[in-house]
């Protein structure tokens, strides 16, 4: 039986055809630039992609949260993990001193106070953590400006006997914003010559900068042009979604991740509603398609209104046959949150379920 | 130690005194006008607070999934449950005939060929289902127009021998789009009309309705003074959320839960990072406030944009002596994707943490 039958729904279902060539074609571009590849883990959250990765020749993984870093850890999956973001609060102190015991951490660092804090518990624990300063190249989250305001960051982290300067970090998430694929390229190019500028100001003061890591699937292969970038931190490239369609840059062929829903109303000839709403699909708006998602054998139709349990999809003329029972495949717009509402993904190869893999660090957020 | 200090962030928070309040006053409004109150599950997820709303008169739930149904009445909490959605699927349908041996269910039913396949497999298990008719208010979800639609489908499925017509039911969700308060409850009070005029011309062609239900906490105290309501469905009542400030209706002091967040991070004299995006707020937007949340001691910071893990904060002159590591409250702009967001809510009562509650029907979208 298909898996479009054996399945029950809403589910989410990873064509494992697609994941491997994905995975295999990030891990041949990197090699040919000579980059280091750390992919970051928040959009699959399981041990199996972890390895696959891995075997890939990633050199460790990416986390968003603790929480994240310990499951894969403890899975085996990994042992050398940057947790791109800021630490702060004792509780998670105490668990990154945890996770140094088993496995080598970085963690990000963009202010004196919470460097200092981190820096005197690794210190008072006889260790010394590795962390990269972390840069804001226009994504106006996390992180300083470049150049001086994070010249003045590493003199005062360089003091601090606990903590060890590896390198630099931005996210150039901007690139979302981008209106063209032309822009997309100047934008990540941008925040990459910012970065690689910053690194040499750094080196000038005597830092030993060996890391200089961007972040970011859709800027991946932009990004990266820029000499003196040596890490990439790509996630969304295993599955693909909606936003990479932009601009041409994938065809739905190479997402390998969708939400298996089926069509449970059909109260106007215009209107199906289907199984999955905001609760599967999730809310992120798609830059390149009206919408919540994109329904793959009717390309036409528009998931228009989503609550929590119903997605309303207005139905063109052509796209009129689907009746209550029907099973479809829908990208999401932003796979990773949609990879968060799921406590298992469903392998398919060959168009049968061939596994199941547990989305070990689902809900993470600590 | 309070609770902002003892308690890792992200997590929920329950302020037990003001759900009380809240679960109590909705439970005296539906007494004073003689209409039943069949809770919506959805918001809380929680058989603590399902136990909380029985005790105060509610006849039984209201689920979104099967799955949500399965494990409140496996908890013991529930064993009267409406599915307030159409059942589709052979999967689906087995589940529900197990749920039957052990619990009242009824169903949505807003078509002949899924109502059919219904009563084909209750009336082979020798079993008869309850359903309410399904009836599309002006959400323009699910549903059939009032009147002679429904009148048409309620005389195919009055024919279906597994299945019995209990009654009708209308979400009046569209009260969402409500420009102010007299507007608001112009439209819950057409929506109630038109459900019951629907009632009528049903009882008048000979069916026998005993259930004429509506949903919607913000439409409650207004769909409900129509003549001829006989249950209400509210969910998120219990908690409130930044939605119900509209209009006045409540006030931030009515909020149950909220997300208990640290500020991470402060790379500008105007901006603040908290470790709670969208992985923890939901991407719902607010039509009464701009942002992702209301940030309980500072109402005139703006959540101006979220990661999965950041939330972005605009700081007025007024609040910018927030500072790393300082913990604040954020209630969410739609609380029932919050909940579904984690694993468990942390019990606080006088400032203190006195409990937790597992939140057993997160994630249950099937």
């Amino acid at each position: 039986m298909g898996f479009k039958e054996s399945l029950d729904t809403p589910c989410l279902v990873v064509h494992q055809e697609i994941l491997e060539q994905n995975v295999a074609e990030m891990a041949e571009y990197a090699a040919s630039r000579g980059i280091k590849v750390r992919p970051h883990q928040k959009t699959h959250k399981t041990a199996e992609i972890a390895r696959m990765q891995m075997e890939a020749g990633a050199i460790g993984g990416t986390c968003a949260k603790l929480g994240e870093a310990e499951v894969l850890i403890d899975s085996g999956a990994l042992d050398d993990v940057l947790v791109a973001n800021e630490i702060v609060g004792e509780q998670k102190i105490q668990r990154l001193l945890a996770l140094m015991e088993r496995a080598h951490m970085m963690v990000a660092v963009d202010g004196v106070d919470a460097a200092q804090r981190l820096s005197d518990a690794c210190e008072q624990a006889g260790k010394q953590l590795d962390v990269l300063l972390e840069v804001n190249t226009g994504l106006n989250r996390a992180g300083l400006k470049p150049g001086e305001e994070v010249l003045a960051l590493a003199e005062r982290v360089g003091e601090m006997r606990g903590l060890r300067i590896r390198g630099i970090m931005t996210h150039e998430g901007h690139v979302a914003a981008a209106k063209d694929a032309d822009d997309l390229v100047e934008i990540a190019r941008d925040a990459g010559t910012n970065l690689v500028a910053t690194a040499k100001l750094l080196r000038q003061n005597g830092f030993d900068i060996d890391v200089v890591s961007v972040g970011s699937t859709p800027a991946a292969f932009a990004t990266t042009t820029i000499e003196g970038i040596t890490e990439m931190r790509p996630g969304t490239y295993v599955f693909n979604d909606n936003m990479a369609f932009r601009f041409g840059r994938v065809t739905p062929d190479r997402c390998a991740l969708r939400i298996l829903a089926t069509v449970v109303s059909r109260p106007a000839p215009d209107r199906a509603v289907v199984d999955s709403g905001s609760k599967t699909l999730a809310m992120d708006p798609s830059p390149s398609k009206k919408g919540f998602g994109y329904v793959v054998d009717y390309p036409d139709a528009t998931i228009v209104f989503v609550s929590e349990e119903h997605g309303v999809i207005e139905l063109p003329e052509n796209a009129r046959d689907l009746k209550v029972g029907d099973r479809i495949e829908i990208i999401p717009n932003h796979v990773c949150p949609t990879v968060n509402l799921q406590d298992e993904m469903f392998v398919v190869r060959d168009g049968e379920v061939v596994g199941c893999w547990d989305v070990i660090a689902r809900g993470k957020v600590r």
